[in-house]
């Protein structure tokens, strides 16, 4: 995505220094954080300095190969170099395990992990390129998957996204909004409602960050106001991300996503999941077997913002002395999904459409 | 409600000043606003310093009061005066007609403007007394809607509310809240979990605030994990309030409503509301005909709270540029609702029951 005139991507790696867009600071400030070893990436994952099912995929596997380098720089071995030491791979074993804890509903993640250790048996470089690899996918799949959803968009479409699966939550494009930036440079004219998506706020804040810079119609809505927009007729689909896609198609996604997808069904407004491959997790039957992270309730007190000055402040937004939920996440069940955009086309939420697809 | 040891209710009148707790400092600040003329009256409704369906009415019958006040102060009347001139009909009709544009989806207001206005043909005296009985009847009605729907509750329940239709929403008690209080008194042990409810926050802010100060178990849940709770099977029932029932029993509330009374149904949780006879419209036949009140969109953009030091800012909650839509209230069709709680008993949502028990 293009930034002040520059493009960008969200995450990429600089020597062995993960280079990131600071999700927590935008939209107010545009800032790079940089992560010098798998811990400070770790730490930018749980914090959601970085986030995304995409990002989050990229970053672990960024994590996953600088732990291979800080295991080499120990013994001083180059990073052509074959052949770690026993304690080196306890060393490397418990980084995948903290890089696998840091958001556990997200499949990505674990995707990244496994296929970049592996790579790491070979060399360190292998695990470095497996990394770059994993993050140039992205991209090439979010593209994909932006063209094969724009077959869905037309002049006058008016369509719904949950949370932040643009730009800022894959590596370029996004998934659930890949369609609408390709759609829109093909000077389709259409408006799309971003929920607010409490309690971050990645669609106030994010998507409506990205639609504004690349000049797409948009408005903001109270996450309350999905089934009053939907009654009047105001929707004609929803397009969201996904953290993980059980082998049935049921697929856990931001907190809230469910919800609209109950509303949808009872107003008769198709659903759609956009997601690349790396997020179905065909080891996990269905959405019950899917872990669902838990976070803080602070998300829920506090926001952070400027005031009408610029000044950043932190302030409380609920009650003091009352405790609050934050579930990150929720199940969509697969009857609910009306399709899902993938980077090999656009499948029906079943076990045998998936299977098929994933066979290639 | 107790605060701080001393009884208040959440607005009354002093001589000719409306005496209101401002709702837009609480939980933060405990203050009371002094609003001396209808004209303030009306702008502290237009601005939620008052709000909920009771409190509104109870302060457009305040207000409706003070016009007669302020016209009868014009003509040198005493408040026992007999007989209006007619430039003075003209200031009072111009009044009503700013005071009912207020809030236009709350029929509690029109119930309250129409009923004070009748009686200042009396005199002014009139006017106040039936604004003072307006009130009071409030306070009643809600008692007896709390012990109605006190029935509902069990040790255990784990009891679902939107927004605020508590103490603050009312003049005392409340209507969704008053069954809780009343059964937190009686000593049943049970859990609330109280929406957040964006914009507003009334959720959050004040319905939180007064389960805390009551010392009702409770949690504060962002509105997007309403399937999520109800999927877990966390949720035995849900209360909310009601700004306008139509004649065949379709709700107007607090946006956010209908989308949880949708999500209810798909998991069979029983969904009730809770609200007076002067909430129901019977000469709007359904809901598509009731108003649906368009706030600022600055209220989705903003928010205020203190700082850890207790400093208190506006701060931008959302991507600077992106405009946002606001709409106060959704509709909820009666076929969603399981029972009406009213201060004749619980009714199903039907014309024949909503007809029977306002005739009395």
């Amino acid at each position: 995505m293009n930034v002040n005139g520059k493009h960008y991507k969200t995450i990429w790696l600089e020597g062995s220094t993960v280079m990131m867009l600071d999700q927590n600071a935008l939209p107010f400030e545009f800032k790079i954080f940089e992560s010098r070893n798998y811990k400070e990436t770790c730490l930018a994952i749980i914090t959601m300095i970085t986030r995304g099912a995409g990002a989050i995929g990229a970053a672990a596997g960024f994590a996953m190969a600088q732990a291979f380098l800080e295991a080499g720089k120990k013994q001083g071995m180059q990073v052509s170099d074959f052949g770690m030491r026993v304690e080196d791979w306890v060393f490397i074993d418990a980084a995948r395990k903290e890089i696998e804890a840091t958001r556990p509903t997200a499949r990505n993640l674990f995707h990244a992990t496994e296929i970049v250790y592996e790579s790491g048996k070979e060399s360190i470089q292998s695990a470095i390129n497996k990394a770059q690899q994993l993050a140039d996918d992205n991209i090439a799949d979010a593209m994909k998957i932006g063209e094969f959803g724009n077959a869905l968009i037309h002049d006058g479409s008016r369509i719904m996204t949950h949370c932040n699966a643009g730009w800022l939550g894959f590596v370029d494009y996004g998934s659930a909004l890949a369609p609408i930036y390709i759609a829109h440079r093909e000077g389709k004219k259409f408006h799309v409602y971003a929920d607010e998506t409490r309690p971050r706020s990645q669609g106030a804040r994010l998507t409506a960050w990205e639609l504004y810079n690349e000049g797409v119609s948009h408005t903001i809505v109270p996450d309350n106001a999905g089934a009053y927009l939907m009654s009047k007729g105001m929707i004609d689909f929803i397009i969201v991300g996904a953290d993980r896609i059980a082998a049935n198609g049921d697929t856990a996604n931001k907190i809230g996503t469910f919800e609209k997808a109950i509303v949808a069904k009872e107003f008769g407004v198709p659903f759609y999941v956009a997601a690349p491959l790396s997020t179905f997790d065909m080891a996990t039957a269905n959405g019950s077997l899917i872990p669902i992270e838990q976070r803080s309730e602070d998300e829920v007190h506090y926001q952070e913002g400027p005031d009408s000055e610029g000044k950043i402040h932190k302030i409380r937004v609920s009650s003091p002395g009352s405790s609050a939920l934050n579930p990150a996440f929720d199940v969509t069940p697969a009857s609910f999904i009306k399709g899902i955009i993938t980077e090999r086309g656009i499948i029906p939420p079943t076990i045998e459409a998936i299977r098929k697809v994933m066979e290639g």
